[in-house]
């Protein structure tokens, strides 16, 4: 049975980075791929990884705060991909087109194990989609090549700001037509959903402690009483009723 | 082999109402089944649909020409549901919530027969979305309910405008981030394509002569020398090097 409190939910609206995809794994292994090719063999790519994405709350910060002009994540990417080739001593090794080919690899991540079959259950009986600062190609790109069975993308270039914006979630709210509690956010991150229950939606925390490796300082567990608190996407599918013998 | 002229293409945007989806057949039908349960003999639900319809492009007009602030599809919809259901002489067998139900046999139009076998195939190579007049609920919940395979969804409410204004192809374009000829309009409307064209965007015509039934007016046939012309989608991907085949 649908706990009480969540049978209005119609649709879930899911962070991806970190919640759906696994960013560190996938561009560690790219980033091990190109090096092999290359025969750069003193790289730590899990160390590359992280550094990149370190860039990436910096570079959506200068967008929140109005000290830049609606910039897309793509554009982010690509910036600190710049300083990073310097900083891990590599930047001769790669031409402009290598570099525009390399920030693809965010248009490429694989996703956690549980989340294709969670979200194929979820999508049985509620509208799905990511609500995600990355860009609409990142995600329908990375969509397409994962096989993520999104009933429609929302990405931060529709809304021209970035979580946790306010503007974001009642952007979708209003795109939605739905009221705020017939939405469900779903995310790794804490701050992602105290941001969605703002706004009246509903929350599913999926623990995902490995996402920054050595780097993470946070979102090891839920730390409020979110709607859902659950391990994998699967989890949430059982706990809203989608298991595969109720379909 | 693709034509040369077309090898550049990377994302086919679609019409959706009648090159898609037969509106008219699909309408009629959900108006017959209701008829049905309340007893209705009287009514012709093919001129019920045709009717319907004939409020769109002038409801439509009065948010283009700026007479009407930004008003979604779903509420000329709705008004024009009320504006028929009085000239058809049921307007006091239909309640409130009934028409609120019966508003959304636009959410639940079947696709043409070919509309899916032919996305299946042009997906394997290209991004597929609609690039139509819809909402973003109406657009993903047809797509959710007839198996629409789409890679993600532009609705005219991402845009505020409706087509033929050239905001909507503009910002098509802007979102993919692509240039103009990497993308291809498909819709069995010449006024269409030709909005398309004008921004540099590939053509291709589907021929729907059916679409309107009796009201027809236009649209029988290619007007112009557009880049693809076809009977079917599963043509535009045979076109395209999309076939079964070749997968």
């Amino acid at each position: 049975m649908t706990p009480s409190n969540l049978s209005s939910v119609r649709a879930l609206l899911f962070d991806t980075f970190g919640t759906v995809s696994d960013w560190r794994g996938s561009i560690t292994r790219m980033g091990e791929e190109v090096a092999r090719t290359k025969g750069i063999t003193d790289v730590n790519w899990d160390a590359f990884a992280r550094s990149w994405r370190a860039g990436y709350r910096p570079g959506m910060a200068r967008v929140q705060s109005g000290a830049r002009p609606w910039t897309r994540v793509d554009v982010i990417h690509r910036e600190r991909l710049d300083v990073i080739l310097e900083n891990f001593g590599i930047a001769h090794e790669f031409s402009e087109a290598e570099r525009v080919s390399m920030n693809l690899f965010w248009h490429r991540l694989d996703p956690w194990p549980d989340s294709i079959p969670g979200l194929l259950q979820l999508k049985k009986k509620f509208l799905i989609a990511p609500l995600s600062n990355g860009s609409l190609m990142l995600l329908s790109s990375m969509a397409k090549r994962a096989g993520l069975p999104w009933d429609f993308i929302f990405s931060s270039d529709m809304f021209k700001a970035y979580k946790r914006d306010a503007s974001v979630y009642l952007g979708a709210i209003d795109f939605l037509g739905l009221q705020p509690h017939e939405i469900m956010m779903v995310a790794a991150h804490n701050d992602d959903l105290q941001a969605a229950r703002s706004q009246g939606m509903k929350t599913a925390y999926i623990n995902r402690p490995y996402e920054y490796g050595s780097d993470q300082d946070r979102d090891f567990e839920a730390s409020d009483t979110w709607d859902i608190i659950a391990d994998t996407i699967l989890d949430i599918a059982n706990t809203l009723d989608c298991s595969p013998h109720k379909s």
